[in-house]
């Protein structure tokens, strides 16, 4: 197949031969072949003979229609995206971030000790290892479970470790497959929608109302207290349900979440509880959905070291699946999950998963609790920044994210806004699905300085 | 919905309590609900009343129907879950395994000490970093593009970083999704036909040829040098190609690639080829698909550090997307392959990016030949082992694979006589596929003092 470039002729930049390497091969399948794309930017140059037709070898391989389902870029590449154009166009300016949730502060040395060690160990004969069991060490499944679900029936064999919440968001798709119907907040945060779009669980995005067919999105507002109202939500058979929300910072109270499990239960759905954020709760909200009874028979959970530890650029975490919770068939959700952990994963690094490990000893858990409450402190500068400028302020109290209303202004605009006049990286609210408009989340992860400049900028900019 | 357990009451060997936490709950959906499954050993118990129909809760989402066609566990979890079998028999033998392929020998200090390094940096405001790149950092990428691919038109942004080659093949699969039918050598590394299957690209395994509908297999047997007769091959979009192969253990020659280049243009397939074992060619056979004139326009490349530096249990690989692999529409494959790698992936660890960038240092490089050079000598011992008894050996010049040709008799048999016999664990050749009956796969990943003890047994049971 021929992929006809018309009407002139594109070149790369640094292509030095009009007929490269490539050239010597001819196929049924295009008419000339060259190797026209070396550097990634095309070019178009002005040629002799204009008439020619050059066209670049394609395969016949059609592109996934689930890919080109997806709207623009995942959301955190397009704001760093924004930020570099940003930083190109104010060279001396000096960006503040407060938009991806990206954590800043140093891993306590107890956990980066422990990491050190391990890779110093895989030098010598006794401390060398190679693979690991896929679901994660036994030591390490034993810490999470007791240290996180002590009390709450979880055992070690529920745990599977992972490189991260996102990661497993991917692959808990791969096991539900394609024939399933979704449910998540909106606004949430953008992977669940995405992985769902890709596994071809979804219809095409709608402009109109700016969601894709087939995703029930649960409305979580102000005027229901972030909380969704189930009467209205039709049935799903996944439900994505993250506790403390991310973008709102909003977390869901015991009896909120009472009444999830049972709408769960009433209509057979799977709960998929995201919990990454629980260290981050100051009142008696739950801290995982175990904590709700009946919920191992419709929830499993997935969590993270990133946020407690510092872990985004390490990669740690896990997910909890029940071996109470199963499908219709009555077979186990967690057998299912543990083949694709098998086939599609070889377990998160040892190393890291020795600071995983350290993490969860005493030492580990007062460090982790020390860098959270630094954010937390963080989060209330930000909170009571927007408060007094008069804006209408949630999240926050449970969560390292404050979420901000501009009403009647689009959160886009408001984005680049705070990015041009104040050099401030914020995340619009739009970004996490259409119930965000008019939204901004502003994420407390930063140097307490910066915070303190970037309360300083704010009070300027919306005085 | 319902999922009765009969006849009798089915009840956890560690509940407490017939009705437990969970009790409180009943439904629209199920009859009796209780804590029934808490510790996955399940135990069946005479009841008072036998009559009394038990039911636990099931939900109403429906089993991935891919996920039912999977034969048997994944082939190496099968293998260890058999060696400790055998171990519970004998607890006195000493079992050395040459099963999967799993490294051994210590990874070299200079790699370690700069994952060490950057562990402890994590700990500084200097040395913290958050979130990378998800495709992972430009010093490794460029260190890769120019030490693996240096003259042949690769470059650091068709490089992305992954944790391993196996975790790519299933990031790979979502990007094709499920409307493209697939190509394997047979044998071959079994991730790529289970990836296929969990994605719905086929269908059914078939019993009477063990193999499962809509994938190609391409038989690889010593009559064709073990690299298939494209002649009697037909069109697939995604062709999986493992050079030097796993298991026989054969590298495709030059003459060989180009034939697969060639076909996979006429065809407009993509090859996914798989160079994990490349480090371990000692003749002049191509380690990378790119050496091939074309190739960047119908390939794109898995590899790994797990068999170069020992990675096995540290997690690093990388898969190159060059910029001029398109699909039928023109569209670039890295395009999507990025939208993939963003939205179900947020990078390798940076502490193990750190060991990988070491690698690729001028001590690092030596110091994993060395590496390398070590299995190669275990592999000889394999080969002449072998060859002495006389068996027909294949592989191992190339890889660190030896297979053993036993004609006539079931690879299982084989694999179960030598563990029962002389303690040695093997993989059995048709567990990478019905091409691999008849054979078993040696790995030369072992403790040289293992090599020469396991050579010793297998001259007392073949003798």
């Amino acid at each position: 197949m021929s992929f006809v470039v018309k009407p002139s002729l594109w070149i790369s930049s640094s292509s030095s031969s009009l007929l490269g390497e490539d050239s010597g091969f001819t196929s049924r399948t295009s008419k000339v072949t060259f190797n026209s794309r070396t550097s990634g930017v095309l070019k178009c140059m002005g040629v002799a003979n204009p008439a020619a037709e050059i066209t670049a070898y394609t395969t016949r391989v059609s592109r996934n229609a689930n890919m080109a389902k997806l709207q623009a870029g995942y959301l955190f590449p397009e704001i760093a995206r924004r930020r570099t154009a940003h930083i190109s166009k104010h060279p001396d300016a000096q960006v503040i971030s407060l938009g991806i949730g990206d954590t800043t502060e140093p891993i306590p040395e107890v956990i980066t000790s422990a990491m050190a060690l391990r890779a110093k160990a895989l030098s010598t004969i006794e401390g060398y290892s190679g693979y690991g069991a896929e679901q994660g060490d036994k030591k390490l499944r034993t810490a999470i479970a007791s240290t996180y679900y002590g009390n709450l029936g979880i055992e070690e064999n529920d745990i599977f470790v992972s490189d991260g919440a996102k990661c497993d968001i991917s692959r808990l798709q791969l096991l539900f497959g394609s024939n399933v119907k979704v449910a998540v907040q909106d606004p949430s945060y953008p992977a669940y929608v995405d992985s769902s779009v890709i596994m071809g669980q979804t219809g095409l995005f709608e402009k109109d109302n700016e969601k894709y067919g087939n995703i029930e999105y649960m409305r979580c507002t102000q005027e229901n207290d972030f909380f969704p109202d189930l009467s209205t939500v039709s049935r799903a058979d996944v439900i994505f349900f993250c506790s403390p929300n991310n973008p709102t910072g909003s977390a869901a109270s015991r009896e909120q979440l009472t009444k999830l499990v049972q709408f769960a239960k009433e209509n057979g759905s799977i709960i998929v509880y995201d919990s990454a954020y629980a260290m981050y709760i100051s009142d008696d909200s739950p801290r995982t959905i175990f904590e709700i009874p009946g919920a191992k028979e419709v929830a499993l959970e997935i969590s993270s070291f990133s946020k407690y530890a510092g872990f985004t650029g390490v990669r740690l975490g896990w997910t909890v699946v029940p071996k109470e919770l199963l499908f219709s068939d009555g077979s186990r959700v967690a057998k299912d999950f543990n083949r694709i952990v098998c086939t599609s994963f070889n377990g998160a690094s040892n190393v890291v998963q020795a600071g995983g490990l350290a993490c969860l000893s005493s030492v580990g858990l007062k460090a982790m609790e020390d860098v959270v409450s630094f954010y937390q402190e963080n989060t209330k500068i930000l909170v009571h920044t927007f408060s007094s400028l008069g804006f209408n302020v949630y999240g926050g109290r449970n969560a390292p994210y404050v979420w901000v209303h501009f009403p009647g202004r689009s959160s886009w605009d408001v984005f680049a806004e705070i990015l041009e006049k104040a050099h401030l990286v914020t995340t619009p609210g739009s970004g996490f699905g259409p119930g965000g408009e008019g939204f901004i989340r502003v994420s407390a992860f930063g140097h307490r300085e910066n915070v303190l400049e970037a309360s300083r900028r704010l009070k300027t900019l919306f005085k």
